[in-house]
């Protein structure tokens, strides 16, 4: 006998818990063995200009993992108002390989002025404005030569390497194309995850609606104008009906009381947290097969892995003719 | 016998109203005359993605005025979702020398995003990344040979312009020290006019105290840690107490129902309205000295100001050895 929806009974239905850490030890051998090709730390350098005791912690996480894998990383507490200074200074600074700012500053449209003054050949995070538009226009590289990689944000490209480790991925179809078929829903259209995330999955072939407070958007894969990338139109739909023909959920709502609610899932869904709040609620194991509670350790390994990046970015470079 | 506080009595005071037209025929005639030195018309595309028929009149009349001044003028009305896709076809377009949003678009950081897309080599408004970080760092150049000027953003470069017809700056000063001894409130921290506006008069000399919903920041003149620009400290002061010292009032409230009490102003000041609703009462001329109730007109005429500055750069480009 199947169990009554609704109830938690985990050990009767099918539902797999996926640990972020499980997809983040692909990655880290793979991290380990190119620091030792390198034959040097790579030095990333933190800011913290936020006296939030949350936002300290996380800091103090993501170095201590960067440094357990093997990176130098050193956080550089400074006053708000300063921190544009000293993130010119870390700019131009050769012993520097990357740097990140622990959000929010200011907490309002001046922490995305500041992010810009971070070096795009430093910005582990993927959010300088090329990198952005490059994600948007499906442009992978830097340079006419390909030798230069586009960094994508950590958190949309943590999603990605955690839906191919699901296998919604298939592998099987063309490169590019390797999410047809699929539907996806995503709860957040934030300019740092939800948004660049729904393009990437398009980009791959999946037809994504993009749900955030007042509208709701479908993401396709299209020509565009003239560039090859994905198209977006404004849709009038209800979460419920998309949901219940979603093959993936992904949720991003940063707040305790927001649940998804559990009927709205099909059976057999992959269901996926990146909120730092629990955005599913326990018995969504009576739904899920997949159910991915937290990102944030492959948000970091993509963080390490983007760090690696823009040093090959800038090795080739050096070997460009100018 | 002087007029009672707080009745309008424009009669008896001395309070002269300097319209913003006034301010900009100073420029307008240095820009017929560079139109002609450069021997064509130049092209201005303002991108329209948005049905507010407020938006579409300011379209036009900023498009008119180009067109009467001796500019190509051409209005491009796209759909939001189409909007980024013609902004880089215009990019690339040889014939558009430069490029304008008429914002809101989606109304979120989106918009954000989508002022980054313009080429820096087209932005008339100065709002690429790289100007404004300029700005903020008192850098006056884009090369290092000084032969192409970095572009000022139009409203606060517009504000400069008023304040030097006005006589308040004082140019018997040095360059750069202009300001000095003046104390001057900013109601309005926006990214796009309040706080670069801050920047620059304190990087003049002011003493800026920069006002908004939820904080006050005093701006002066500082040297950095090792750039030379304007410092920023959070100060708590009450808008009526700096008010009242102020040598100048700026506002840029956008709210139909917000006004600067009149009794906050020093006796004399300069009062200056850059919100297009009147953030002022008209009884702010019984204590003004010189009441500037718009300046809309100053910021278009800086805008194909900037437009020829973005020209000229071009053909400095074009010398340089690479």
């Amino acid at each position: 006998m199947s169990p009554l929806p609704g109830t938690d009974c985990a050990g009767a239905v099918a539902c797999k818990t996926v640990l972020a850490s499980s997809v983040a030890n692909v990655y880290t051998s793979e991290i380990k063995k190119s620091i030792e090709d390198l034959g040097r730390k790579p030095k990333l350098v933190g800011f913290l200009a936020n006296a939030d005791p949350a936002a300290r912690m996380y800091a103090e996480w993501t170095g201590k993992t960067c440094v357990e894998i093997g990176f130098m990383f050193e956080l550089r507490e400074v006053d708000k108002e300063e921190l544009e200074d000293y993130i010119v200074l870390a700019n131009e600074d050769d012993d520097v390989d990357g740097i990140m700012i622990y959000f929010p500053v200011f907490g309002n449209r001046q922490d995305q002025y500041l992010q810009q003054v971070v070096s795009k050949e430093k910005d582990v995070e993927g959010l300088s404005h090329i990198y952005i538009q490059n994600l948007y226009h499906n442009v992978r590289y830097l340079d006419d030569a390909k030798t230069q990689k586009s960094i994508l944000p950590c958190t949309p490209l943590a999603l990605v390497k955690i839906l191919e480790y699901l296998g919604v991925y298939n592998m099987i179809l063309p490169y590019g194309n390797r999410l047809y078929g699929k539907t996806i829903t995503i709860v957040n259209r934030s300019e740092i995850v939800g948004r660049p995330l729904a393009a990437l999955l398009a980009n791959d072939g999946a037809v994504v609606y993009s749900f955030d407070i007042d509208s709701v958007q479908k993401f396709t894969r299209g020509e565009g104008i003239r560039l090859r990338s994905h198209r977006v139109s404004d849709v009038e739909v209800k979460l419920e009906d998309i949901a219940l023909v979603s093959d993936v959920i992904i949720t991003g709502v940063p707040s305790e009381n927001y649940k998804f609610q559990t009927h709205y899932i099909k059976d057999g869904a992959v269901c996926i947290n990146f909120s730092t709040t629990k955005n599913f609620s326990p018995d969504v194991k009576t739904k899920s097969s997949l159910y991915v509670p937290s990102v944030g350790k492959v948000t970091v390994t993509m963080l390490m892995r983007n760090l690696l990046r823009l040093i090959t970015n800038k090795s080739s470079r050096k070997l460009e003719p100018n």
